[in-house]
Parts: C-alpha cells; structure tokens; sequence
C-alpha cells in the first residue's frame, strides 16, 4: 500500500516556489467557495512522528483564511469527555458550515497508536473504523468535505528522524501510547494499512502522502485538500440536481407509498384506562425511580429518555411525572423546537449530541432526533435522500447511548384523533393551556395519516435490539404515565442488576496523565 | 438576620391547597411574560441541609414551564472547568433569553460550606462575595432577572432532621466539604450572614424563607420568584424608558463630547519603520516563542491574546505570525464578527467566556470585547448606559484571565489614515484581497475621529495595572509584527520566570473525588 508513497520523491525549491503560489492560491479560492457555499471541511493530518503532521498544520493556517480555520488536537480525554460516548469529544468540535476543521490525528490518531502497541484487540480496532466509516459517510452525505491525510517515511528515513529528533529534544510525548509507539514503525504501519483498507471511500478517501521531502510533502497536501473541497463541491451540485428531480416528480404525481403494517392501528387503546389507586401508585413509582436513578448515579450510568407522539398525547405530564421521581439535580428537560443556527449549521444530529449525558446522568428529550423522520419527511423540510439516510444514522448513534450498560429509552404516547380533538378543545378553554394550541396543531391533526405513514416506517426501522420503542397507549393520561414510570423502573432494575463491564481499552489509557504530558495542576 | 425566618411559621393544607393555586398561576404567568420579555431568570436556591433546597427545585419544575426551565448543581468542578477561572462553570450554564436556570447552592453552596469549614480564609472568602455582588450587578443590569433564596431553620429543627435523615439513611454528600460541614449549624449560619451581607442588593436581594414548615416555605419561595420576576419587568421597562430619552436628547443636537487627553495621537508613528533583518528576527523571535509556550503548556499557563486597531491595521497578518511561533495544536484563533443568535440570547461576554482557554493553551482574539466600547459605541448599537458599563465589567472580566499567573495581551495596532488609504486601495487592486474590502471599510474609514474618541475612553478606563494596552506602531507592517511577537515572548519569560504559586483553595477540595461522590469510572 505505501510502495509509492515511499519512493522519497523530492521538488527542488525554486520549482516549489513556483507551483506553491499557484497552488495556494487554488486553495484559497476553493475554500472561499467553500465558505460562500456554506460546506464544512474537516482535514484529517494523520502520520507518522516525525513526518510533519504539526508543520503542515501550521502551513495550512498561513495558506487558508485562518479566521474560518480551527486546529483540534485529541490528546488526553477530559472528565467530561471520558463520561460520555467515545465520539463525543469529536462531535462537539467538528466544523460548522462553511469552517475549516482541521483535526491533528483526528480520530484515527489514538486508534492506530493504541492498535500499534497492542493495548485494543485486532476486533475492538476494527469495530471502531467499521464505526469511522459509518460516521464520515453520513458526514459526507450531509455536505461536509473530508479531506485524510497520511503522512509517510520509509523505515530508514523514520528511524534518523527519531534518532536526530532525540539528540535534539524535540520528541514530546503527549499521552503514554504516543511514548509507547514512538520508535515502532511496523506497528504504526500495520495499523494504518487496516485502517487505511477499512475507511478509504469514494466520499471520503485517504490521501497517503510521500512526506520525506518537505517541498513535496507540501505540494501534495494542498493538492489533495483542493481536490478534497472541489469533490464536496460537484457533490452538493449533483445533489440540487437529485432533489430538484425529486420535487418535479413529486408535481407530477408523487411516489406511490409503500405497504407498510401499521404498528400504530395494532395498539388498543381501550387498555389505556383510569388505573385504581393512581397516587399511591405514582408516589411508589417516583420513590423507586429516585432511590435507583442514585444508585444509578453513582455506578455512573447514564439514562437517555425520549418522547415522542402525537400533539397532546401527554407528553409534556408524563416528563414531569419522570421528573417528580428523579432528582432534578442530575436531570436535563432538553425541549426539541427550531434548531439555533449554530445547529443549523452542523450535522443535524449535532444538535443532540450536545446534551447526552455524562456518565450518572439523566437527559430528556421532549420531542428528539426523529424529528428528521418525522416532521421533516411530511413537511417535506428534507429530501428524501436525507431522511431516509438517517434511519442508519438514528441507529449507529443510539448505539452508541447504550453502550457501557447506559438507558435509552424511547416512547411514543398514542391517542386517538377523537380522544385529541377533545384535549385540544379543552386546551382552548383553559386559559392558562391556551397557549400550548396553535393553529399548526390544528394543521398537523389534518396530516395524521401522513404522520402515522412516517411514524410505522420509524418503528420498523428503528426498533432495534439495544433500543426498542414502547408505544404506550395514553387515551387516558395517568394510565400512560405509570407505564412509562414503571417502563424506566424496569430499566434502571436491569441496568443495576448487570455486572459492570471492566473492559480494559484505551479510555483507561487516557484517563490517566502521565508526567511528560498536560500539566499538573498548579495547586497541590 | 435570621430571627424573623427562625420563628416556625405554618400554613394549614387546606389554606396552602387554596393560596398555592393562585400563586402558580400567577408564577406561570410571569414566566410567560419573561420569555415573551426575552428576561432571563437566574433563581439560586441555597439554604441549609434539610431545609428542602431539593424538593424545591422539583416543585419548580412541577409549577413552572420545564420546556423553559433547567436545573444545574455544582458538585465537581471536571478537569476542562478547573482549568479556567473559577466563574467559567457559572458562566456556562446562565439561562439565555427568556429561559430560567435554576442553580442548586449557586455559587454561593460551595463558597459558604468552604467557608464554614475553614477551608478558605476569611478574606478569600469576602473577595468571592464582593466579585460575586460585581457579576450579580453585571448580569441584572443587562437585563437578568436574579433571585436568591435562602431556605432556613432553626437551629433545633436542623439538628432534629439530620437526626431522622441520617437514621433513614438519607443523607448524601456530593463533595467532601459537603460532608464536613454537615451538622456545622453556626459555621454555615455565619457564612451564610457574611454572604447576604455583602451581596444582598436592590437588584439581586436575598430572600430568607422560614423553611420548617414545608407549605409555609412553598408559598415563600414561590412569592419571591415571582416578585424577582416582576422587579426584572419593571426595570426592563425603565430602561426602555431612559433609552428613549436619550435617543430624544441626541436628536436634539447631541450631548457634548468629553475632553480626552489622546493616547493615540502621542504615538510616534515614524519609529514604525522597515526592520533590517525581518526574516532573520521574524525567525528567532518565533523559534523562541515556540519553546517557551511549550514550557507554559507544560507549567499550566495559558495565554490570552486580542488584536485591536484599525481596519487594515494588520490584525491578520500579525496573527499568523504569532501562530507561526505557536503550535497550532495548543492555539485556537477566534474571530469576532456578529453574534449566533445563541450568543445573543446572553450577557454579551458570554461569547467570550466560551472561549477562554484551558491551562497551558492560547486564545487569541481577532477583534474582542472592546467591541462593546468600540463599534457598539460609534455605531450607536448598544445604548449609552450599557456601555459605559462596560469599561468595569471588561476590568473584572480581565482580571479574572490574568489570576494564576495566566497572560493577557492587548494589543491595538495603529496606523495613520493616510496608510490606511494606501492600503484599502491596494486591497481593492489585489484579486486576492479584494474580499477584505467592504463598503462598509470605507464608510468605518469616514467616521475615524468618533473611533479614536471611542479608543482613547477605552485605553484610560481599561489600562489596568494586570492588562494594560499595547498600542503598537504598525505603520509599517514587518516592524508591528516583530513588536508584537516581542511583546509575548517577554510576557511568556517573565510568567515563566515566577514561581507558582500554591494556594490551598476550594479548587484543590473540587479536584478529588470522595467515595461517596460522583463515580470512579467504570473501567479500572
């Protein structure tokens, strides 16, 4: 694989001169497109220690227009970070439209430095690059240019660098696996290759960079971001064009709807009634969801509840009811509405990346991510290219929620259309409920066999193993509030009666700061 | 203080039942009326242990609207806040516009049961208060409605429901002075008084609830909020009052400006000359600055660097310089241009405080705060009363990136308008450049007599003896830059010439992690 990237090619400097201003000023002006058109851009500079990786990051902030530029490097892990999915620390810096991010190792840094000195398993290495692709695939599909950068020396050239970098203190060491690998160049290389072979994709290729020369190591970087940018270009073109189609189809007739079996219409509602005893009941559910969402906290695993379903179905009772039982100190209420425009301009999962919970915690999500399913199918907000996507996506990051013996749940509260004309007209009445109508609720009622069209598809193909959806029937709302009371009971029960995994992996590597690393803190 | 909160009062179920109804509806409203309002509602719920803080704030969340309302507890500081100055968590989590943030303790919790168990001097302690009553000044004046409850017991009662908590086992300790000033009645009563002392103000004053009788204390509690509520409204709307008169006043020939004594007009221009050996120097200069920000990374000294000057100034230019010396993977460049709405949404140094940099990195800042005191001023964007504010808000803030030793540069780079002509021409000349050149330059360009009233106000009020301004000559570009990589070289020599100190503070109480606290993570 790196045959010809290690040929040791060379450009002279007064050649260099040249096709470097041409080629900076390419860049330039394709990230000036970039920014008018509104992509992000994420470069990832991986490579080998001493092939460059930090020069070239910091020629980049002199060729580009460094106040749309941010460099990101992953070093160690913080609380905040460690406490959460692994790819959390990498979502909350990726570029907003329009930005360039580049990430120094990015996420393939730690991988292979860890694969290199054997500290994660050949299985655990690939499960996660199998998850990279995944991740840069639903990047790339939303609009973001990925740009992966390899930067690599032949062994011989490796090891003088090492030796010269030595003699000359240059070697820093910023986490133990870095100091681990440093002079392990047949580790390093093995790593990436399996990298290399499991995340090159036509949206998001690798560029495997010849970096002996700096002159020419330069001119192929800029050569491939160009390139990378331009690609990101043609395809948010070809992609106007696809959803253009789409519209003009949908004129002419519209698609024909798929049978689906409905899950809904299987719901009988007629077992949502008024429970015997409701507050004694409610009060035992709440104490028992308060004793165990602390045991719960203080084994750090963390609950993610969402609610979805139909406009005055309860949703908003039932959160409070949650709440009565959880202590409002570890709890976050994250209401779901217009996104800010910040989130506008990311990944529109972004968005609920932010509020996962760290480990312990607790985050409710009062309508969710399958918005992108949902409102935005029906309300046409989304072609149909992106929607249908997300359903993967939806599945890949729920996964990722519930791993580490953490909660997701997910619920939909199902009425009838009478039992919500009936609250809507109540709403009306009571003055201080009067506010929660609109007439888009009215509107949404008109639509309910297109929701519940989009609804079905939800639950087929996102009711996975780790995360099943509990439709609950809630003609009557105390009924409803008690199965989902006792739905998160039952979780928090299974969860604690679970022995917690104690997988040895590279979390615990980064949890720990050694002495050559990020400072102490000054106080002692 | 607390006499009249001691004396046991009590409100019958059948009178609560009847008063609380019409308390929450009137407690409703008011929210309503804040979030239409655009008021932010900061409501610190403090008090002593048993006194109910925790079932108060899940009352809050029962009565008011949670899709608006969010809890936060301040148990751990994590690695990324005790990197930063101590308000950076408080920061962090202020409600935005129209939402209400519900602050367990606040930050008055940690800062009293510090203090109650003398773990910070007395006079640590009263210079928290005092910057505390600063940020509380700060925060209602832009507009935040701020509400403080004490929740209080006698001193029996408190002894009595410790005695039950702890024999139903009830009792938990998120963090160790938690644990230590659990039955300390006095300690906690005495910090407590020194607390409201200091910082109960017409803006933002305390109300001390009689806590013993739960129904008694709900009804306190919910009178207060809505009082803070009120109080914020009535003050919006005398604020929109003033402005309106002034906006009257200047239309009506305008006030008359201040004499100044100019800081830029004594700038000597002409020292601002072709530098011999630029490349040479430029080299040295960045070579050193690179070792030493090393240095500070590893002793935990971060770096806080803001640009200001005129348009075509060489801001950017300057910029890459400093970069070029700095390791792109330890600085972030933040340009300043308009606001996400979500950064509108709060205090205007909300965006800045987002950023400030971690132990060891560097921020630098394309544009800064002083905009607020700059174009906010000129342009008439913001009203007078807001930013004259300003100058002392900037000096605490500024004080606070300069504690611990940490750097902060300002630097102003000044050019003569005839230079500025020559530029903007050559800009619009440059294919390249043209995109720095908007209408908007040269319209800026016409009103230079009003900014350098602006810029001079700023450097009296803002020249602090730990921030003072750099005004660099930068006539000529090559010269400016090595003057402004000299400037940080000597600022990184002279902190990393001090010794560290090592204060005992709560900040080395919040690194460490109690049994009884949060959880070890998972994996061992």
């Amino acid at each position: 694989m790196f045959e010809s990237a290690a040929l040791g090619r060379k450009c002279a400097d007064k050649e260099y001169e040249v096709a470097m201003q041409q080629l900076r000023l390419r860049l330039f002006e394709a990230q000036r497109q970039c920014l008018t058109r509104k992509i992000p851009v994420l470069i990832t500079i991986a490579g080998l220690n001493g092939a460059g990786r930090g020069a070239v990051a910091n020629l980049l902030s002199e060729w580009m227009d460094g106040k749309h530029l941010h460099h990101h490097a992953f070093w160690f892990e913080t609380d905040e970070e460690r406490e959460r999915p692994p790819f959390w620390r990498y979502w909350r810096q990726l570029p907003a439209a329009g930005e360039v991010g580049v990430f120094l190792g990015g996420w393939y840094g730690p991988a292979v430095r860890l694969r290199a000195c054997r500290d994660i398993s050949e299985e655990a290495f690939t499960s996660r690059l199998h998850r990279l692709r995944g991740l840069e695939n639903s990047l790339a599909a939303s609009g973001m240019a990925i740009i992966k950068l390899w930067l690599h020396l032949d062994k011989k050239t490796f090891a003088h660098r090492l030796k010269h970098r030595l003699a000359h203190q240059e070697v820093f060491h910023f986490t133990p696996y870095d100091k681990k690998t440093a002079d392990n160049y047949e580790g390093l290389v093995e790593g990436i290759s399996t990298a290399i072979r499991l995340t090159d994709r036509p949206e998001a290729p690798w560029t495997i960079v010849d970096a002996a020369d700096a002159n020419y190591r330069n001119l192929s970087v800029a050569q491939a971001i160009i390139a990378g940018m331009e690609r990101a270009m043609r395809a948010q073109d070809a992609k106007a064009g696809r959803v253009a189609l789409e519209k003009e189809q949908e004129h002419d007739g519209g698609s024909v709807q798929e049978g689906l079996v409905s899950s809904l219409e299987a719901i009988d509602l007629s077992r949502s009634k008024e429970p015997d005893h409701y507050r004694k009941e409610l009060k035992k559910l709440q104490d028992e969801i308060f004793s165990l969402t602390y045991h719960a906290y203080r084994r750090g695993i963390s609950s993610t509840l969402i609610f979805e379903g139909w406009d005055a179905s309860g949703k908003g009772g039932a959160i409070r009811r949650v709440i009565g039982g959880a202590d409002v100190r570890i709890t976050q209420v994250i209401p779901i509405s217009a996104p800010s425009d910040e989130e506008l301009a990311h990944h529109y999962l972004w968005r609920f990346w932010r509020h996962i919970p760290r480990a312990g915690f607790i985050t409710i999500y009062d309508r969710s991510w399958y918005g992108r399913v949902l409102v935005e199918r029906v309300e046409k907000l989304t072609p149909r290219e992106d929607w249908s996507r997300a359903y993967a996506e939806i599945n890949h990051f729920e996964e990722q929620l519930t791993e580490d013996g953490n909660i997701l749940l997910k619920f939909w509260l199902h009425i009838s259309p009478d039992e919500q004309l009936r609250r809507f007209e109540e709403r009306q009445q009571t003055p201080w409920k009067q506010y929660k109508i609109t007439d888009e609720d009215w509107r949404n009622r008109e639509k309910r066999d297109a929701y519940s069209v989009a609804a079905d598809e939800m639950f087929l193909r996102t009711s996975t193993a780790y995360a099943p959806w509990h439709i609950i029937p809630a003609e009557n709302k105390k009924y409803a509030r008690l199965a989902v009371l006792r739905c998160y009971r039952d979780a928090l029960r299974a969860a604690l009666d679970k022995k917690p995994e104690r997988r040895k992996d590279e979390r615990a590597h980064n949890a720990v700061r050694p002495d050559d690393g990020r400072p102490k803190h000054k106080k002692k």
